[in-house]
């Protein structure tokens, strides 16, 4: 016992000091983490690509307001996000390689959102931006499903997760949304933001589903 | 017993013995930690707008010096903030849906700091741009108000929180002094800012108030 | 009893109460804490780098194709690594200071990635900066290796984490293809792309080893 | 005791369930963890700054080797300050809210270095910048001293922290050698900058005081 390194204190996970050590299962802490600084970075470097007025007047302000109520709408779905992964996690139990990479997925297509929010910017909410941007917001609608369905085959069918997440009416609807203002973005833009404004403010009510259920 | 939806806490990676899992409380460990992240990006890359002297002299770069000067204050305002969340989140006891949104919509207005430093930088000290730098400091102390109601309405009026924040006097007197300062700028712009600075140097003295209650 | 430095250990905020304090072994909470906030700033960064397309149409998108799945790959071969550096953290039981210094070497070759992802992008993949770009995928193998080693030698030959490391085929295939990569650049860059391309659908897959082993 | 919101499980430090709530002692955590964020942004938006070569050439390349050496330089600093921060807080047992603007201070200057950095690189090592640098070197180890000290009167003379952090000879060997450095710099700018390199090769080696004391 006294020669075998594992037998220490102060690592309070460790496993019991068998000959061959066994491995623990996986924590949700660094995941948590990670997508935490992902997501804080995303959310924060968008107000980097914000140009500051041409001139000192309140006009000039008002002439960047489009801009900064477009930052102000990438910000509160970089929020919805955060808080509805806030959720899914709190509610996980077990994770596995598998909703490592599902995860990483979801942040890819998040970290384009500051590019997209930009180009749409620039382009004074042209056809195409516009699009675009829907098209960014609609993928990590994806994304998060897949975690979703990945997070619940590792946790099991009878789990707290599944019984949490439920029909996630919500989601199903955003994604509709997402995919009906793309399409409507083709014949006037601003019923296509519309449409993704809607999605916004059908999330800036609390998702009471996993915290209360 | 078994109708507590609080039974066997603290073993959050064992799976539920029961038939239907049941939720756990949210708790604030992510809250702090996005906001931690958020919170170190604005406070850093407002470095990054700092421009490196035109010339290699002295006299170069005592040329930026009001800018650094300018950055320094921003960076304690931030600070302050961090410092102050820091203390309250402490002191909180649990959090909610609520908690999350009043808290990103307090993150929001901080994030526009760095945009407002920048302007305010460019513009030397004009009107309009020194005035909107006060509204951006004015903006994160009422999202702070707001987050503190909400964390009290979630932990209720004999908590360690309500007893700990009391009748947060140096808060009031902040927005009061912002809003001054914003006024005072369309008179004078250093008088304005002379407002904002004080504020700066009363919440420089640590807040003992949740600290050693 | 009285020898040992890991007495009254687990309980962190206690005063000692011993004379002589003794200290307690270092924990990897904050190694990993670090490298999460580097790897998430360098992962997201590269989207910075990112310019828009020059006009508002479905070519103009297309026209910078090439350089989002640059950043896609890049995307993918820093979340490798995340992974990866989560998997060998998991399994690691002991940290010292030359822990410490091989996990900052490994982050200072991975931090010139959105460096050498920018350069290949802006030369439309010329011979120099495509076999440079390899450069920074092959160092962070290397230094990747060393942490490997430092991590073994600290924890000991019969930890689990050298149960869980084994050989380490797919490391040093990866390696082996990155210099492969390199010297094919010199005949055609997308040859040496192509190499660089396998060794991300190599991992890919969910690294097994540690996870359950 | 039914009616107070304060006996509920889940909040594993709460306080005993008194009739008046007592503030808990504040944890480092936090304060490592923005200190952690902080650092990893300097750390690595320093690499932003570094301008891709003007051509496709080895020789282009060559051409910005002293500017990546630059950065690796600045690396290396920040990375030292991030290991003494690990290594002081690891030894520390207690905080209190004059420690939290003691680090933010340390922050601050650190903060300055990618800013010097830039401005070196930029002018080819020129005198005021290269002393400059200097000065963002130095700030930092005096704002780390008086972190130090704050600490220490925090935590009390017999405390872990005191013997672990003893003379602190290498600390002081620093801060001379930066105040050397800027005064050579005005002699010639590489006998400075050597002094700085001097500073990195001590700190190199991993510092054993507070580890295996």
């Amino acid at each position: 016992m006294s020669d075998t390194p594992l037998a220490s204190p102060m690592t309070p996970d460790a496993p019991p000091p068998m000959a061959k050590p066994v491995a623990k299962p996986m924590t949700k802490t660094r995941l948590e983490a990670f997508s935490d600084g992902v997501i804080a970075i995303i959310i924060t470097i968008m107000v980097l690509e914000l140009h500051t007025p041409d001139s000192v007047s309140v006009e000039a302000l008002l002439h960047i307001l489009p801009t900064f109520l477009l930052y102000a709408l990438s910000f509160i779905y970089v929020g919805i996000y955060w808080n509805n992964h806030h959720h899914l996690l709190h509610a996980t139990q077990r994770i596995n390689g598998a909703t490592l990479w599902a995860n990483s997925h979801l942040l890819f297509w998040l970290s384009l959102v500051p590019f997209s929010t930009r180009w749409m910017g620039e382009s004074d909410f042209a056809t195409i931006p516009t699009a675009f941007y829907g098209f960014t917001l609609l993928m990590p609608s994806i994304a998060y499903y897949i975690l979703v369905r990945v997070l619940i085959a590792c946790n099991g069918q009878n789990s707290l997760l599944t019984t949490a997440i439920g029909k996630d009416v919500k989601g199903m609807i955003s994604t509709g949304l997402y995919i009906a203002g793309i399409a409507l973005t083709f014949w006037n833009s601003f019923a296509g933001l519309a449409c993704y404004v809607a999605v916004a403010l059908i999330w800036l009510v609390p998702d009471r589903r996993i915290e209360h259920d």
